[in-house]
């Protein structure tokens, strides 16, 4: 098995260190081989991500990215240019993340009863392909557009996705976010094809909720939710709002995946790069290492992911609530937990 | 001064006679004229807004609108055929939101600290302009579009305006929510009007979020926010986070405006028409008569609307909390109040 590694910027390359010791002790046989991608090769190379560099990324079973970007970059660089382009290019059409609220966390809720919810965030569609424009910049005249594009095949194959993991859960309960109401055009395809798949998951129930009103759900009800569908805009929003109310980004894990198995799928923790507090070893490595979680899952490891998860909730149980964090202690103790 | 009033559906009708009650009690000398307009119209006639019911309402100093929708009609018609239509067609360029948390009021957070922020939503451009379509509806092959349309003109009103309201505000500080790493085209213009802008309100201090982290903040930090300006789509969200944090939509009133006074502006309660509480006479009214505290000021009215405030100010602070509500005592006690 062959992992490659973006370790990225800022506190990036401190929390994969982490996430990779976990790896070594519970999966010593997966190799790993990092690749320099980010600001800094930016700033240095003017590079993103060299079509080379794509290929390479291509012949790996999985990869594994800390974080991208630095104040130093002007917005939508980094972005478009690496971070979304490998979305793009590796066809991640299931943006997943999970959002628990794990035993010894504090939530910033007064009373948020248990969380335990899936985001099946929609990966290469909506939003996020970047087609639109600006005519008569910089003028009185302006208009700048932003297109959302929403196909059935992109549609169908996430909210499959979505419906298969909803019926393997206890609860097989799946939700739908999106704004039916105003974006008609998209919302009618979301919602016809979701009930569409609907009836091959007859176990399955389902909702659907405006985003304006799930939004003010996941801070008032967030127990509610078991998996929930939803487009790549709203799937950012709403994956932010719960890592929010389970304890904050330090916490929240993803997985980039080409369900289809033909590319390989990248895992990475949801915050980013935090160049305020890099270098000073006080980073969470926390949602690098259930990141890794998720990654040896996807890789059908599941006995091993069981002991990544297992250690990371023991060890949040355990961690004195506020406390400061020291990332190589928290990865050590992670991999002493998940290893013995 | 005339107002023409919308009671709508659901609760709508039982709010805003609550809403009545006190405006009558502080300013007798407001002439209303109800409209029949929203689900139960359309089912009945067919009908969703005549293009005289337009021209007449044209003819008031102001409307004020209970709530609109029903589930048995299909999503998008009213919104998009009334409640939208209403925004467009009288150039509702600033959607304003305030968000307040109360003395007595129990927000969900476990320690929310002092909150007081006034959203300034765009509302007649961004994803909302019902552009886009479906191209092969029903096949494997549909694509669905929506497009974002901003221009320089729309974007520019509403900065000012949020501007404006922000160097009149003690903290002075204004926060742009957008998601200008990934919507590059729309972000860009955002920003530099901003940009632009701030450049003559020197004493406002400025500041910059995506959505997803804003959505964040506002669960973990909502005292940092003062005045926020942002798109509709955004501000839909945004402003529903909002009024979670600050205790419920059953608080949060919103006002619609044509800051240029060539239309008559639109005030109504941000919640829904409740069809499963409604005619039991127990919807809260609070924001209902906050709605009507923000149209006594867009008229010009001040201590009419500090009356209409205050009232409410007191009436939550010694309201049991978590109490049942009951809509026509709750009316009675603010008419008093703001009366007295
Ligand atoms: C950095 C940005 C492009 C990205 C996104 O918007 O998807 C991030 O917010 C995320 O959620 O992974
Ligand atoms: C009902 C709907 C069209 C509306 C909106 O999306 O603007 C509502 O959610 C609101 O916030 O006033």
């Amino acid at each position: 098995m062959r992992l490659a590694v973006i370790p990225g910027d800022g506190i990036g390359p401190e929390v994969v260190a982490e996430g990779l010791k976990v790896l070594r002790e519970i999966a010593p046989d997966i190799e790993s081989t990092p690749y320099d991608l980010g600001a800094m090769r930016w700033q240095r190379t003017g590079e993103l991500l060299p079509d080379t560099v794509v290929e390479e990324l291509r012949q790996h079973d999985a990869i594994l990215l800390g974080a991208i970007g630095d104040p130093s970059v002007p917005p939508g660089i980094l972005e478009r240019g690496l971070l979304l382009r490998l979305r793009f290019e590796l066809d991640h059409h299931v943006n997943l993340r999970p959002a628990k609220l794990y035993d010894g966390v504090t939530s910033p809720l007064a009373d948020p009863g248990p969380i335990d919810m899936l985001c099946v965030r929609e990966g290469t569609e909506g939003p996020y392909v970047g087609n639109g424009g600006v005519l008569r910049k910089d003028t009185p005249h302006e208009v700048a557009t932003e297109v959302s594009l929403n196909t059935a095949f992109g549609v169908e194959r996430v909210v499959r996705y979505a419906f298969e993991r909803a019926v393997a859960r206890p609860r097989k309960h799946l939700t739908l976010i999106h704004k039916t109401n105003v974006l008609t055009h998209a919302g009618g395809l979301w919602s016809r094809t979701v009930e569409e798949v609907a009836a091959e998951f007859p176990e399955v129930t389902v909702a659907y909720q405006h985003v304006d009103a799930a939004s003010m759900f996941f801070i008032t009800d967030p127990g509610r939710y078991d998996v929930i569908v939803t487009d790549n805009l709203f799937g950012d929003i709403v994956t932010d709002i719960a890592a929010a109310v389970t304890g904050g980004i330090g916490l929240a894990a993803s997985g980039n995946l080409d369900a289809s198995g033909t590319n390989p799928s990248m895992f990475e923790p949801v915050h980013g790069s935090a160049p305020d507090i890099a270098g000073q070893g006080i980073a969470d490595p926390t949602a690098t290492v259930l990141s890794v979680g998720l990654l040896l899952e996807h890789l059908g490891r599941t006995d091993q992911a069981k002991k990544v998860n297992a250690a990371v909730a023991f060890d949040l149980s355990t961690r004195s609530p506020q406390g400061p964090v020291r990332t190589a202690e928290v990865g050590d103790r992670l991999a002493a937990l998940a290893g013995g």
